[in-house]
Parts: C-alpha cells; structure tokens; sequence
C-alpha cells in the first residue's frame, strides 16, 4: 500500500439511504485525521452534507491511496472489479452481517480504520477472474469478475448442453443448469451451494463446477490459475443461456459462442487490521464448531 | 385397462421427422392385428401415407383404450399431462436411448406391443402433481406435472428467496437457485441432479428439493403426497423467478404470489410387458454395478 | 396411551451421575400429584434418595403407563429398544441440548410433564426396524434399531462390497464404506451426515443411503417401509464389515452373510404435549433462516 | 529419468498369480532389447522360470533405472511409497481395468514399453504426503501415502470428533466417521467418494475431505502443499480411531495424539508414453460425456 495515506475515497452500497449517516462519520473521523476525504458521486447523493469533493468511480481511481466500501460483500465485488486495474487497495466495512470481504463492524470502524491508518494492518491479494466471449472469431463481450464467471440456464427448468476444454485440452460434455468458474474468494459464494470446495484464498487455482450436473459422477475440479478455461455452450430446444459475472450482470449467449476465462491482469488488495483469521470468518459465517 | 382393446392412438415425438417411418411401421403391424389405429393431428403430419384417421389429443384422448407415444421420456411427459384425464393408458417407445418411461426401443416394438395386447402386460400407476398459483386471493395459473414442479430464479446467477410451508405449517426460508417439488417419477430426474433421492414409484410421497441452497443445511424433504406444499417466492433486488412444469413450459412469478402443489386428481395408468424390472432401468441409466 | 395413567417410569442417561437430581426433583413432582414412582435399576443408582422402588428394564416394561426418560437422544433410543414391545409410550426430556426425540428441556419439564398428566398431549407413532443375519440358512443374530441399521466396514480406510435386493428383487452391487438403512426418524442421525433426505415421521418410508459410494451414481433410495430389504456384504482382501444398530452396538460380519432389515412387529408411542412442532425442532437443529 | 537406461525392475501384484505369464513376456522383451532385467523378490515366486536376478524391494531401489510395475492402482501406491526415496521413475501397466495411474493395458504394453525405451516419454512428478503421529511429544509413527491419510472411526457406527488446525491455525471442530487429507493424486480416490473436489496433479494442493460430517456446512478444504495439517482426534466413549496411508495400512490412535500432515521430501516421477491425456482417463473413469 502506498506510504503515506493521504487521500481516501469512500464508496457506499448503492442505493442505500441508510448508509449515509455511517458514511458522514467515517468522513468526520478522516477530516479530524487530516486526511484528503472524497465520494464516489452516487455515495455522495447518500448524505446530507456536501462538505467533500466526489468523482465519478474512474476519477476516484486514478486519485486515492486507499478506498474504503461500506455495505455488504455486493458491494465490495462491484467496486473491486471497478477499481482493481488502478490497483488501489480496499478495506470492507459490513452494515450489520459479517462477510467474507466486509469483515469490519459499522460499529467498530473507526478503531478499526485507526489502526490501518497508524501502519497496523495486514494486506493480501485475490486475483479476479477475467471472461471474453468470442463469437465467429471476434471478441463480443468482456469483463472482470472476483468471484465467479456463471455459465447459466435460461428461466425454464431446463438443461443447457457445453463442452469443457482446459488449455486447448477437451475436458468433457455435459448437460447441467450451468457451470461456475471461481476464484478462491468464490469458492465460498455460489460455488460452496452448488457443491464446490473451499479454497484458501492464497493458492492459485481456479474451481469449475457443474450446477446440478444430469451426468453424477461431472464434479468439481480445481486447477491452477494459469489455465485457459474455455466452455462451449449449446443451446437445446431454443433455450437460451447467459453469462453471469459476480452473479451481478449478464451477457446473452448464442449458439457455439466459445467463452475464455482467464486469471485478470492485475490483482486486487485488501487491507485489514493486523489479527484478522481467514478461519474464524469461515467458522462465523458456517456455523463451524468452535474449539473443544 | 379396457378390455378388450379396440382403438390405439399413436402419438410421435413433436417435431421430429424421423420417427415417422417407426409410427408408419407400428400402424402397419397395428391394422394386421384387425385394430383401429388413430393418430394425434401433428403426428400424422410425420408421416407420408394418410391411411389412418387423425384427431386433436382432445379428441383422442376421448376415444381410445390405449395410447402408445413414441418419442422419449419428454414426449410421455407432453402426452401425460394431456391424457391423464381421460385416463388413458400409456405405453411408452424409445427412439434409441432407453427412457425411465419409455422402456421399450423402437426395434422391438412389434414384439413388445403384441405381447401387451395379447394380455402379457403389467399396469403401475404414477401421480402428477398440480400446482396453482394465488395472486391477490385468485388462481392465476394451475397446471399439472409428472415430474415436477420447479420454482426458479432467471437469468443472473442470483438467488431467489422463498418460503416453504407444508399443510399449513411454515418450514423454512431458503435462499437458493430455486425449490423442486417432484414425483417419484420426477425423482430420477431434475431432482436427482439437484441432490435429491431416488423414490420408488408406487411410494405416496414427494420429494422437496433446493436448488443450490445458500444454507448447506437445507436439505431434501420427504414428504407424504397426501401434503399440500406451499412455496411463497419474494423477488430479491427486481430478479424475477419462474414456475416451470416438467421443465416443458413456464409461468412467470411476482412477488408474494403463492404456490400450492398437491397430488393430481386422477394418476396415469402406464402398460409394460411382464417382467419388467424398475430396477433393471435404473442400473442402466445410472451405470450402476451389477451381480458380483 | 392408557387412562388414567398411574404409574410411571424414569430411566435416566446412563453412567451419568449429573442426571440424578433432575430425575429426584421429577420424582417428587410426580409423588405431589399421587402417582406412582418406579425407576429403573440403573437410574435408580444415580440418585441419592431411595425412596422409589427400582426395577429391571423388562419389568419396568410390564408395571409402567407411561416411561420418562431423562438424557439425551442416545439414551431415548436405546430405551426406545427395550421399551417397544411392552408399547409402553415415552416422554423425552434432555439435559441442555434440544434432541430431535427429546424435545422437552429439563428446566420446563414440571410444567410440561404437567400438561401431559393433565391429557393436554399429542402422540405420535415412530416404527423401528428389525434386521436379521442370516449364515448358512440360520439366524444368528437380531435386533431392533429406531434410527438405522448400519453394514460398515471396519477400521482400515478400504472399501466394502455388498449387493442390495427389494424384495427379493436385485438392486444392484455397490463399493463403499458400508450402507445406512434409516427409518424416518433416522433420516436426520448418521442418514443425514452421509446424504439422505429428511423424511416426515409419518412417512411409511425407510431410505437406504450409500456411505461414500465409489460410484458416484450410487444414491440413496426411498421405498416403503412394507420392503424387505437384504444386504449381502463380501469380504474384500480380509477386511472385516460390521452391523451396526443405532450406532449403539455392533455383530461382526463374516463372508456372504444375508441381512434383512424390515419394519418391527410394534411402533413406539412418543408422547408430546401439544403444540409441537417438527419443523420448528428441525428449524432449531439445522440453524435453518426462519420466517422472512 | 537418467539415462540411458539399462536396468529395469520388474514388480508384479502381490498374491497374483496370473500376473506371472505377462511379468514373463515382458522380461523376455526387454531382454530381446539387451537391457538388464531384476524381479523384485516376491515377484520372482509368481514365475516358473528363474532366468532373473531378484532383489528386495530395497536393492532394487539402489539398482534400477526404471521400475515397470504391473497391476493395478493399489500395486502402484505400494511399490510408489517404497520406492519414491531412491528416486526411481514408474511405469504402470494394469491387468485389465484402466487405472488412474497404471494407464497402460498389458495387452498393449510391449509397444508402450518400447516407445518409452526409445525416448518417446512424458515424466511428471506426483508429490507424496508424510504423516507423523505425536504422543506426549514424541513420534510413535511416521510413514507415506501417495492418495490420502486418513483419520478413520472404528468399526461402531459413531462419530468421532477431531479438531483440525492448519499452519498452527485453528480450523474447526467437527464430529464425523473421519477426514481425509489427500493429494492430487489421490483426490479421485477414497476423497472423490466422500465428496471432494478433482484436483489437477500439477496443482500443488492438498484437499482436507471430512467424511460424512455432522455438521452439513463442513466442506472440503483445498489448501496448499506448503501448509502443514495438523488433526487432534478425541475418542468419544472408548470408541477408536485410526490412520489410515492409502488405505493400505493402519496406525491405531489414542486420546489427543496429534497427527501432523506434509508434503513428502520427494515426489514420485511416473512416466507415459508421450500423448497420455489426464482428461482422457477421468472420461473413460467416470463415464462423462464424450465431445458433441
């Protein structure tokens, strides 16, 4: 992380009003810190006052040392895929419910922040996934995605048919709702409910797995972040399917599109307060026995 | 089964060309047997003689003793939905690929049919499923099922959030991809997929499955058919979710409308030649092992 | 359950010295009301008083209107056992942790204990199985079990072998570290852990659940409980298999013996005051979302 | 694989005498090739003739280039773990059924010798786990497995309960028959049966697999092979456990043993002829859909 912290963007969850008055204490807390505060324009709308500067997401990038997202992991996904290629690093504050990327209290935030702020905190880096659809050769479609690229079934209670390949190798067919390609920090969203592992946010790999493959013996498999993970989509009776990218926004696929999905370029940073347990979250957020 | 059998209706696989020659050959072998032979109007369409008198399933199902389908198992679920009504046993033929309801292949299908009418058959009773939909206190949609009635979300990998209650009493809310409510017949189907078990056909009970649950503790129910299930759907962030019926066709939910599944009033009589084993039919579907 | 019910049975959890003063303060609850104490020999150790006269189980089984026991769903089935075949109906009270047999906890039991006594109580039937080894065309070992009756394989980390029939009819033959025959009741024990459903108590259902299946298409079955359902496990490479009841205890397999497991002669009688709930029990169990 | 090569040891199946005839007539060719041919002791006694020199299994890890092993999987984790300290490469040959890691049919197996022999080769390395058990501080056992160690109930039908800490960090808690640590190599073993993901050999991860959890949010971990895996096992009422390396022997546990679990020193060289597919075998294994 850039030494030292001089300006802070904050971005709050969209479209919630009450998260404004949070928002203005943070910005208080900064101002009493002497420290240069901007909004994101949309946040900025949350608040009554408008004592401080606010930029459009881009500008935002290209002039803070540090962001700070209050709301949920939503949020977090929305704002790490807009700001990761200006590689500013992010702290997550949670309104209420723990969550994998938001795992600092509302409550807490300021001593929380504080301690960031006084070289007290640990960083580390999740790589995000990156999905092209090339459709007749051309690329029609791309985007970044820290969780998961979903390849997804249209509304009817209906398979869709891909085939897999794994850098340029032929995996299989399968007939399925879907298919998930996830990050390890996916690896606890829509992959853990559709029967993936766990996977420790530092090792390098990629799960793809099946949502509710016809064929039972189509599991999860984990492979090195490295790889070229290309899925084939066919359509089957009309139906059509989609490509989902933190399960947030949507492409809609044709027949034969070929979909690559690779590691992103860059990799996002987190900062949290110094102590934080990868584990504890898990066992908080799984209802984990705690020790005996 | 009426006795004796006089009238058959012959029924194809919607759209494809390529049964007509078997649907010619059975009519063929059905008239040496002095029979009456009907066909459903877009079956005949499949064929080039016009020999045999053709009517709307309507229609046929008013007058025949027996219906043979020839197609897969998704056209004995189309022509279920349509004859069980009428009740009008069902015969089901595979164009190649053994069915859970289509056992008997095209190849043989002279010996099996006559082996049925010549009263070396065996009948076992399936109930469907019929699903209304409340909005605002009136029915807005009802339709029947023989393998399921799924809840669904749309397009975006997002989940939809329901509640489930079962003869009244509220079980659960679920965060998911959606909730199946199958038949033993439907259980070997989307339900297995999703994670469900396999019942067997003659047991009066339904399966509740979720679909990708967001609580890995959300597991698949077993209830009697005689239940009444409940399953009130809540729109999450403007997502929409369907109602789909055997995965053939769809009604489009809103928020708070309310879903009601109980067990059809009639059931569908299927005819088999003796000596069927159902669990010969799931060994070859599933490739389970056989005698040591 | 009989009327009016005059004598009653306690039987505390086993080896556990703790439980005595919640069985003495029940007692005495019991002999303010005129009723008459009897204790089982065991439990009547873990008290200091002996003011109650004690019995063995089997006389306990024959002198009793209603039993009380007092522990947790361990002690309840194998009381359950023991107590069946005198149809003695039984209360569960648990010492802390809610069971899905004891529902009633310790520290309310006057008061629900009360409402029973006084008729305002709800019961409801829970069938058990009996499973029957057979070697060389003899029985050489029975035993009832009220969640389920294991094959297991021993402590080597390696596979077991075993065929299935229905009926007499063949399943098939699977690989795996044994196979979980489960009552509904048993549906949410060791059935659970490895797979199964969750079946309503009132199902005449039993589930049949591979444990760690090496053919992943190896799922679990519901069939009726009217089923005769016969295991027949092999040896491999000297591994020993076990037959499990309840988890409580074991008979040591040998080479093509022939299990058969099918419902017991009596139900057993669980008496509740009113207004349970299952789902509530399995809500609270399973940290199910609750209303919305 | 050092070259050239010049001595190649031969190991057959252990107890099998009808592996024999094929040790025979692959001797006979690697003769004709004017290399120097050693059976392993053992595998001596399962040929008539004795034209060989035979060594133990250590000599022959100090002696031989190259060591061809037929038949199946479980020969293969043998002779690896034997073997995998003198650095020897492996080639396996299976005796009928493709195998995982013995991917030659011995049909076919002087012509895929051969190529090897001719330089027609792919290597790769399959690292290896050691596992040590610490009672009051001290090692009582230590040994390798190339699938999985495992930490296994006994014969009853009940749980165990282990906590489990990665890199010194607390994991959780968790009642279960057991867990699994396995390798890549092993996690279409013993871990594919108990839920786990496919993990690609190159990937340098183990996956920690709880079998049949209690708690249904207890999944599959995938961590790196750098991380030390600790597991504290506590009886649970005299009930025994045990470690279990590639299901092939097992170490009897007592109350608070730690285990600790690593990478081994060496990974095991296994060598193909050029062109073996991995996902080619995991199609043929779990009978996936082949391309479109």
């Amino acid at each position: 992380m850039a030494q030292p912290i001089q300006t802070i963007g904050l971005i709050g969850k969209y479209g919630d009003d009450t998260v404004g008055k949070d928002i203005h204490r943070l910005a208080r807390y900064l101002d009493r810190r002497k420290l240069t505060v901007v909004l994101e324009d949309h946040t900025a709308g949350l608040l009554e006052a408008d004592e401080w500067a606010h930029y459009s997401m881009d500008a935002i990038g290209r002039h803070i040392d540090l962001a700070i997202v209050i709301g949920g992991d939503g949020t977090m996904l929305h704002v790490a895929r807009q700001l990761v290629d200006f590689q500013v690093p992010l702290v997550g504050i949670n309104l209420g419910r723990l969550g994998f990327l938001t795992d600092i209290p509302a409550d807490d935030m300021e001593s929380a922040i504080g301690r960031i702020l006084d070289g007290d905190y640990e960083t580390e880096q999740r790589f995000l996934l990156h999905a092209e659809v090339l459709r007749g050769g051309k690329v029609v479609h791309g985007a970044l995605a820290l969780n998961d690229v979903v390849v997804n079934k249209g509304e009817l209670a209906r398979l869709i048919e891909f085939e897999t390949y794994i850098d340029g190798e032929f995996v299989n067919s399968a007939r399925a709702d879907g298919v998930i390609v996830a990050t390890p920090t996916g690896s606890t969203a829509y992959a853990l409910s559709a029967g993936g592992p766990i996977i420790h946010p530092t090792l390098a790999a990629v799960v793809i797995v099946p949502i509710c493959p016809h064929t039972l013996s189509d599991r999860p498999l984990v492979v090195s972040s490295d790889s070229v993970i290309q899925i084939v989509p066919t359509e089957l009776g009309g139906q059509r399917s989609y490509l989902s990218f933190d399960g947030q926004f949507n492409f809609s696929l044709t027949d034969r599109d070929h979909i690559y999905v690779r590691r992103a370029k860059h990799p996002l940073t987190l900062v949290h307060p110094c102590g934080r347990s990868h584990y504890a979250v898990l066992r908080a957020k799984l209802q984990w026995g705690g020790k005996l």
